[in-house]
């Protein structure tokens, strides 16, 4: 810990979230993937924001929120992504640094609007999101800033990104760096139709050097093209040193190299809404692993996180976790 | 009924609020009168900002929220009130549409931005008001839509709108058509701070024509120069026909020509956020009263809605007003 400026630094989307409630037809008569997320273009985006129904903004973006999780357990955190000189973009600036995160990456004007992403909430709490990328997939290895990924124990990479050719250079780059500087890659998988879109290059990447891999059973069992979960897991642990993979409702699996640790999930009273619960599960365990903590207490703090975010609106968390955390009995 | 097409027309600011969370030692650090609604300045309004933790962002603006409650319990509800043609203005139009309420006042270009209120809500759940009024203020007689007046049951004025000139002028000239066409004229006193600003103009507007007074216990004490709740509602008796006087914890009264009603609160778990409490009482009473309902059952509309409210972040309804309270027994 002591070289080292941060516990992580993450890559990733930088978004505003649009969160409103609707039923499972108006899902399906937008044509929205329940439980997913789709990349909308402009259009499709302000037509849907048309049809939907009063909303929230709140910050977002997957790595974003795992960010502002690990700096709420007491973690040192930093966030690079691109936003526009707009509204939106400085809504998104003022929660990041507000939450404690490091973040540095310079507004752009004249380009693409800030990224958003229309996220519907269904009565029994799953999220389906509709994002649109603004300007947060410019990102290119201009703003992969070398002193802040050779300054971190863990640099955390999100799969999202993948869906531009420019972002991709960016992650080899960060790789390339955090290798040399002896640092630890972590990697999302994020969505199983991103998977879809890329999965011989994620394989690429899990195999050329990411230390810590983070997917859901629906991300890794289509990356592995498998119907079965046990399968996934045994081909990923032969592919990457240490893995977490959640499992919602049944909890979920640390796998350190070939041993598997079973971690229960959290109780929560009502689950209001899911969106940030695999964001939060990657803030608890990357805070535990970079404190050098147990890992299968770290995964208990990914659990504690996730529960605390699916019992409220939102991506981001809404109480301490660190006290959280103290209070459910772990000695953080 | 049959004569109108709203039940009730609301004429405010257009406001979008950023809520965030903090201590009473933040408060009374940046100078933030607890539980009132103070103005700031642009610079003021982005200093505070810049200091607040991480923030949500929702469409608000106390008259506005009463409309989203009117047509929440199945009422016709209209709001008149200025937004700027950038990205708040585009949040604004879209939640009050969504909400089902008519809304047709053009956004303005080039002039002050969209309203907002920087909203801090400390662990009592008690609501603090940072209000920066960029163009909503601007609104004047022009805006002030002769046919929506005329064509409304009631027209509901908020106390707010008071501290701009053209502003009052738009007031006295929607109060001229209201009663040409035999409308009812409802007012709000907003707030304390508001009341002391503005006394003598209240009092000659309530006693010059308004029909239903809204007030909580500290805005009506103010306007009577009282300490008295008691006897500032004997005043309030007689300067108008109809008043309808909050008081938190303690419920409600209903001054019906010189009858009193008391109206019990209705009970809440936990007070999450009690920003729109007043509006949504405001909501169930006025909606109550424009359908012809017994005032007690009006001031138990006001009572659910108020309830409502507060046990969320935000004054917009999360649910649909009419059917929680038809599951509380009321026939509305």
């Amino acid at each position: 810990m002591t070289d080292t400026r941060y516990d992580v630094v993450a890559i990733g989307n930088a978004i505003v979230d649009i969160i409103g409630r609707c039923d499972d037809a108006f899902l399906a008569a937008n044509g929205a993937p329940k439980g997913h997320m789709r990349l909308v273009d402009a259009e499709t985006s302000a037509a849907l924001y048309a049809k939907m129904g009063p909303s929230i903004e709140i910050s977002g973006g997957s790595a974003a929120n795992t960010m502002a999780g690990v700096a709420s357990f007491g973690g040192r955190a930093a966030f690079i992504g691109k936003i526009a000189a707009d509204e939106f973009g400085r809504i998104f600036r003022h929660d990041i640094k507000a939450a404690g995160v490091a973040f540095e990456t310079e507004a752009v004007t004249g380009k693409a609007p800030t990224s958003r992403s229309l996220i519907l909430v269904t009565p029994d709490g799953e999220r389906t999101m509709n994002t649109y990328l603004g300007i947060s997939t410019d990102l290119d290895h201009g703003e992969v800033r070398e002193d802040m990924i050779r300054d971190a124990g863990i640099v955390y990479l999100e799969g999202y990104l993948f869906d531009r050719p420019e972002a991709k250079a960016a992650f080899r780059q960060a790789v390339t760096i955090a290798k040399a500087a002896g640092r630890r890659v972590a990697l999302t998988l994020s969505d199983s139709f991103c998977v879809e879109r890329h999965r011989a290059e994620f394989l690429g990447l899990i195999r050329g050097g990411v230390d810590i891999l983070f997917a859901n059973e629906s991300e890794i069992t289509s990356l592995y093209e498998t119907e079965s979960f046990e399968t996934a897991a045994h081909r990923t642990a032969q592919d990457t040193p240490l893995a977490a993979l959640t499992r919602s409702g049944k909890g979920s699996v640390i796998l350190d190299r070939g041993a598997t640790i079973a971690i229960p999930v959290d109780p929560v009273a009502k689950v209001v809404d899911t969106t940030g619960a695999g964001d939060l599960y990657a803030a608890g365990f990357l805070y535990g692993v970079a404190r050098g903590l147990p890992l299968d207490t770290a995964g208990r703090l990914g659990s504690i996180a996730a529960a605390e975010i699916i019992s409220h609106i939102g991506a981001r968390p809404e109480m301490p976790l660190a006290a959280l955390a103290r209070s459910k009995g772990l000695a953080i």
